[in-house]
């Protein structure tokens, strides 16, 4: 199968299951959270109909793809050039037959798709509020960064109409957001049940965090045990690699 | 200078700076979470007027006034024998001067005090939701951890009418209330500015939550680095150490 290279794409090896990506030096390139968001929404049940709110690239989707049991997952892209390379990495991968892209406005996605029709929803959203950092980057990357075409509310909003009653929402987001997140998915009548904290090592603070919501589930939030990325010496922990698929 | 003891209380050494403090071995007695707080909170300015919500035997306000140079601390305890045995162990400390203690109901608080007079409140309020848990204890000890005579919401509302604008609000509560704590802080038009979870060592949940929330603050949080009680042998870790002057 021949997939064509624009200008200034690769192809990444994920190195594990023979997954590949496709990506741009130029533009937003996947990190760590989408892999942590990936390992944290394994969970997803057998024959779940997932939803991926901003699937740049399509990493979190190709990773689920293997992870779970899932039996679609649609990614909804708003840049098209993004979107262009996220369908061309699910053929590379041959993900075609569960994983279809879409390229669309997650503002205006409970127009478009059926209402209360996914089991569940993973998101790595823009971080910063469009007010917030500095901008200087190009067009794609600020896109991916900074809520410029969509914000926090949209998402959550968005994911309350799309979600079925007790449908799952899984999110990586900022630390110092948890509490627009909170009084957000309080507004959408979304329960929020699970916070995991990502730190560096155990003498940072979190520059992470991974969130559970449930929607109209029961109330009872469970603060996780912290996630540490590096050991003090700055090699793995032991769960990283866990969750790379590189155990010692 | 002559204290009595009722049945029951005894004089215990806080072990620090000379201070004692008086308990009753079938009541509350004061745990790490009120010494904690003390630490979170001792920033607090010199000169402040600081109110106690809660005060129970006196601890978080006895240690406060050894910590900082606030200029006054008033307690409010709605248990009559427990604002007793308070009165009496800061008497037994000779804090008379800057340590007041009333026995009143944190509910109606906002009509018996003068509104906006507080620099800062500390509370470590009753944690549980009156319905939850077992509910077996005696009285004393119902009240000073289920939320009977009074919830997270009246101790918000009642802050934030208390407070001075740009007052500060530090509070230790449980891990799972954090989605209450964030909704309620939001409705009184407070700003939760940091969070520092406590967890027992590096591999479990958190126990505990520090929380301060600034009236009418600027919209900026952080969530802190976590505080770890015990090292993975059991031995206190050395911020715990430092916290409670036992520095090896």
């Amino acid at each position: 199968m021949e997939i064509r290279l624009k200008k200034d794409e690769r192809i990444d090896d994920l190195e594990y299951e023979g997954l590949k990506i496709i990506q741009n030096k130029n533009g937003f390139c996947f990190g760590i959270d989408a892999v942590l968001l990936s390992d944290f929404a394994k969970e997803i049940k057998q024959g779940s109909n997932v939803l991926d709110l901003g699937t740049g690239t399509g990493i979190l989707g190709i990773l689920l793809c293997k992870k779970t049991n899932l039996k679609t997952i649609t990614g909804v892209e708003i840049q098209k050039d993004v979107y262009d390379m996220a369908k061309r990495s699910i053929k590379l991968n041959n993900l075609e037959n569960k994983f279809l892209v879409i390229n669309e406005d997650i503002k205006t996605l409970d127009k478009k798709l059926e209402l209360q029709s996914f089991d569940a929803i993973v998101t790595n959203p823009p971080y910063k509020k469009n007010s917030t950092g500095l901008k200087n980057d190009n067009e794609y990357k600020i896109i991916s960064r900074h809520e410029v075409k969509c914000n926090l509310e949209d998402v959550i909003r968005v994911s309350s109409k799309l979600l079925k009653n007790n449908g799952k929402l899984y999110m990586v987001h900022r630390p110092e957001r948890i509490k627009d997140i909170i009084i957000n998915l309080e507004k959408y009548k979304m329960q929020i049940k699970e916070i995991r904290f990502v730190h560096p090592n155990i003498n940072k603070k979190p520059n992470m965090v991974l969130i559970k919501a449930v929607k109209q589930g029961r109330d009872f939030l469970n603060v996780q045990q912290p996630l540490f990325v590096y050991n003090l010496d700055n090699t793995y922990t032991d769960e990283i690699l866990k969750i790379y698929h590189k155990e010692r």
